[in-house]
C-alpha cells in the first residue's frame, strides 16, 4: 500500500460518512501578527486586548475570517481533486477563540452529484470545527466540484442536501459576543451604530490592496491549506491559468479588511449566508470592495448589539465607486471576483 | 453622510485639536518574530529573554524601533492625503514594551503653514503613544505635506513650533533600562563599550539588505499603516513613481538592523533627535548604511551606561565605506535615502 | 580598532578553541506560525497543543528542524566568508523546546584542512545549543569551505576529526519523546505505524512546493542568518550565480514539510547522519521529493516508539516519481538538490 496519496476522488464520497481531519491547530498569537501583516486587518477588536476585555472577552478572540480559514485548511485533505470549489452556506461562528486554542474539523459528505460531463461530480460537505473542550467553533456547508477517477465509473444515486439561503437572525449566534453597551466608537474608527445603516445602503470601501505572490502562498501555507493549485507553480504552469491561483478565502480576507473603511464597527462575523468566487486572482491584481447592506435585525435578547446583512463584493484593478455586481443577464460583471453575503454584529446606540 | 472616508485634508487641521486614534495595538511576540523576518535585527536584548532578564528587564523588551512603527501606524489616519513625509523630531522612548502590552495613540495638531502652491500645507503632529496603564511609552513630533480639499480655501494664520535641534542628555529617558552592570558583552556580539567610541568616529556597517515587494507590504501592514503609497500597486501606477513606495519607516528599521554589525552594544534607542528620508526607496533596492559618533554623554545617575549620538545614513545600491552622504551644495549624495540622528544606551564599562 | 567586521578567515580558525555565539535567541509561537508560513509543515505533534499533550509534551514543541535552524543561525557568525557549506553529520536532537525557550550556541573547531589551491581551506565545527537552563538541545558539526586572507598564509597542520558514518541507534535521544502509547494515528493523518515500513522502502511525496524570494530570505532573517549569499542582491548580483541562494536550511525545511504525505507519523527528528546541498536553489523553483528507508531500529527502553534511518532527497524542477538520484558515475542526477540522511521517529503499533 503506498504511503503517500493524490487524494480521493468522486467515487470515494458516500453521503453519510464523516471524515475526521488531520492536522488538529493551535492558535497563536504569531498566526494573529501574520494574519494582520498579510491582510491589514484593523479591526479593534481582533486587535487589541484592552479594547476587547472592556467588552467583556477575555482577550482580543483571533479574528472569525481566520478562523474560517484555520478549519477550511484541515479539510483541504478532501478537495485534493477538485476543479472548483462552487460555494458556502449555513456558517455559523459558534464560540470565540484566543490564542493557544486548538482546532480540529471534521467534514460529513451531505451530498453527492455526478455532472452532465460523467468527468466530474459535485460533492457537498457540512463542516464543523471544534475547540480542545470539543466545543464548536465554526461549521460551514462547502461544495466542490471534484474528478472522478475513472470516467465510466457508474453516477451514485444524487443527493442534494436541503441549504437555507440565509441564516435565519434567530439562529444567529450571539451568546459568544460580550457586552457591547460601553463600546467605545473612537477607538473602533467610527461614529456609525447599527442605528445608522439602512437597507439598501451601499458603502465604496474606497482602499485598494495589492497581492503579491510570497503574500498569498505564505497565508495560505499559515491555514495548512497546500492545494497545489496554491503553492506549486511547477504544475499550475501546465494548467488552465498558468499560474498560481490566490486561495479564495485569502480574496475573502482581503476585501473583509478592506470594509474596515465604512465599517469599522462590524467587528464580528455572525454568519456566512454564500459565497461565489466569481473569477480568479492572482498574484499582482490589486483588490478593491463594497459593501450593501441586505438586512438589519435585531439580536435575540440583546439591546447592545445588533446584526447586519451584508452583501460584500470585491473586484479585481477597478475601482468600486460604481459599485460593479452583475450583467443583465445575470453573469458577474467583468472584474468582480467574490460575492459574498454574511451576517456582521454592529454596536447598538445605548 | 458617508460611512467612508478619503481621508481628511489640510484645511480640516485646526491646531491645538487632538485626535485619538483607531485602533489600539496589542504587540504579541507574533509581531517580534515578523520583525526579525522583515529586518534581520539581531540585537539581544530584543531576542532574547535571557540576555534581558539578566539585566533585570521583565522579559526580552519590544524593539524600540518596532514600537515607534506601531505607534506611527496609528497616526497614519491623518495623512491619507499627504504628499510628503517632511521630518520627525523630538521622539522619545519612555518605557519599555513587552509582548501582551497594548498601545493606544494620540496626535495633537501643534502646527499648520500653507505652501506657497496654495495647494497644499504642512501641519505638525506631536503624537503620543500610551500602554493599557495610560503610561507614555513613545511620542514624537512629525510633519507632513497634505492637500488641500480646495485649492481656493483660504489659508490657515501660520503656527510652527519651536522645536529643539536635539533632545537634551538631561532629557534622555534612561529610567527604563535596567541595570546593566553585568552586561555580557560577548552574547551581545561586541567588546565595544560606551567608552570606545569617539567623537567622530565613523563605522561602514558593511552588510546590505534587498527589499522584496512582499517583504515591505507585509510589515508596513503588521504596523495597520495601510496608506495606499505603499500597499495599492493600482493608483501607485498612475502616479509619480509608478510604483509603491517602500514605508520610510522600514527604510529606518533595515538601517537600524545593519549597524548591528559595529553598534551591537547600541541595544536602546533613547530618542530620535530628527531624520529626513532624502529618497525614495523601492522593492528591489539593496540597502546599505553607515554611522557616525555626533555626540556622547553620559546618563543622569547612571553609571553603567552611557547615550551615543548618532547619525545613521542608509544609502541603496552602492556600498557606505566612503561614508556617502552631502554634495558640496548641501544636497544628499546619490544614493543616499535616509539621514537620521538618534541617541542609543550602550553599556559602560565596569 | 573597526567596530565592524567583514568575519574570520580560515587562518584565525584555530583546532581546540571554542566561540560563544552571539545572539541568544528566544523562540516564540511568532517563530512557529512563521515557520509553518514559510514551509506548509503540517506535523501535528508541532502543530497541536492538544495532539502533544496527550502524548505527554508540555505543549506542542518547537519543530526540530526549526530548533535546528535557530541554531544554525547562530553560528553563521563564523562563516562570512565561506565558500560552500559542504556537510553536516552527528546531529542529535536532545531536548524538546517551547515556546519561551531562548537557545545560545557555541562552536568549538575540531579540524582544519588548506585545500590545494592555497586560497581556501575547510573547517570542521562542533556545534551545541543549550538552552535557559544550559541543557543541551541540539548539537551538530558542520564542516565549510571558508577563504584565506592570504594565499600566501602558510598552511595549518591538517586535522581531520573523525566523524560516525551515522547516529548509532543505541546514541539516538529518545528520552525527550513523551508517551506515544495513545498515538491518534487519524489526527497525524496516517496509518502507517513503524512496522509498516520496510527496509529499501521508497515513497514519493508527490507535492511540490515553489519558492519566492520574499519567502527565502524572510525565514532565514528569522533565523538570524543574515549571510549576504542569501540577503543581499547587490553583491550577489557580480558573484557565481548573479542572485541569492536559497539558505540550504530551507531547502530542509521544505524537504521535510513535503514528506507529510507519506511520513505523517515521522513527527520527531531524532538525529541528522549527514548532508549534502548538492546543487544550488533559487527563488521560483519548485521543489519535490521523495524519501527511502534506509534502517529501523528499536529505540532503546521504548516499545511505543522505533526509528527509522531515511534518505530523504529533494529535486528541483521535476517530479520525483522516478526517484532521481545519483548518476552511474556517482555525481548527483540533474535537479537533485538535496541528500540528507537522518532518523526520525515513528510511533509503534500498540
Amino acid at each position: 500500500m503506498s504511503k503517500s496519496t493524490r487524494g480521493i476522488y468522486f467515487e470515494d464520497f458516500e453521503v453519510g460518512v464523516t471524515f475526521v481531519h488531520p492536522t488538529p491547530r493551535t492558535l497563536t498569537s504569531g498566526d494573529v501578527s501574520f494574519y494582520i501583516a498579510a491582510t491589514g486587518s484593523r479591526f479593534a477588536l481582533s486587535s487589541s486586548n484592552t479594547f476587547a476585555t472592556r467588552l467583556g472577552y477575555d482577550a482580543a478572540p483571533i479574528d472569525d475570517v481566520l478562523a474560517f480559514h484555520m478549519a477550511f485548511g484541515q479539510t483541504v485533505q478532501l478537495s485534493l481533486n477538485s476543479v472548483a470549489n462552487l460555494g458556502y452556506a449555513e456558517c455559523r461562528f459558534l464560540k470565540n477563540l484566543y490564542p493557544g486554542d486548538t482546532m480540529t474539523a471534521t467534514s460529513k459528505i451531505i451530498g453527492v452529484k455526478q455532472t452532465s460531463s460523467g468527468k466530474t461530480g459535485i460533492v457537498y460537505f457540512r463542516c464543523r470545527a471544534v475547540d480542545q473542550s470539543g466545543d464548536p467553533v465554526v461549521e460551514f456547508v462547502r461544495w466542490e466540484m471534484i474528478r472522478k477517477r475513472h470516467e465510466g465509473s457508474p453516477a451514485p444515486k444524487t443527493v442534494i442536501p436541503h441549504l437555507s439561503q440565509a441564516v435565519e437572525p434567530k439562529d444567529l449566534p450571539s451568546d459568544r459576543l460580550g457586552d457591547w453597551r460601553d463600546y467605545d466608537y473612537q477607538l473602533a474608527g467610527s461614529p456609525h451604530a447599527w442605528e445608522d445603516y439602512e437597507l439598501g445602503e451601499r458603502i465604496d470601501h474606497i482602499d485598494g490592496m495589492t497581492l503579491e505572490e510570497a503574500e498569498h502562498v505564505m497565508i495560505t501555507r499559515l491555514y495548512q491549506n497546500t492545494s497545489k493549485l496554491h503553492v506549486n507553480q511547477f504544475t499550475a504552469a501546465t494548467e488552465r491559468f498558468g499560474r498560481r491561483l490566490v486561495y479564495g478565502g485569502h480574496v475573502i480576507s482581503i476585501a473583509r479588511a478592506l470594509t474596515f473603511n465604512g465599517l469599522q464597527n462590524a467587528q464580528s462575523l455572525l454568519a456566512i449566508n454564500g459565497g461565489v468566487h466569481c473569477a480568479p486572482c492572482f498574484a499582482g491584481d490589486t483588490v478593491f470592495a463594497w459593501s450593501e447592506v441586505l438586512g438589519k435585525d435585531e439580536l435575540p435578547g440583546r439591546s447592545d448589539v445588533g446584526a447586519l446583512r451584508l452583501r460584500l463584493v470585491a473586484a479585481k484593478e477597478r475601482f468600486c465607486d460604481d459599485f460593479p455586481y452583475k450583467n443583465d443577464d445575470g453573469s458577474y460583471a467583468d472584474g468582480v471576483i467574490l460575492d459574498l453575503d454574511y451576517w456582521a454584529a454592529v454596536p447598538r446606540r445605548q
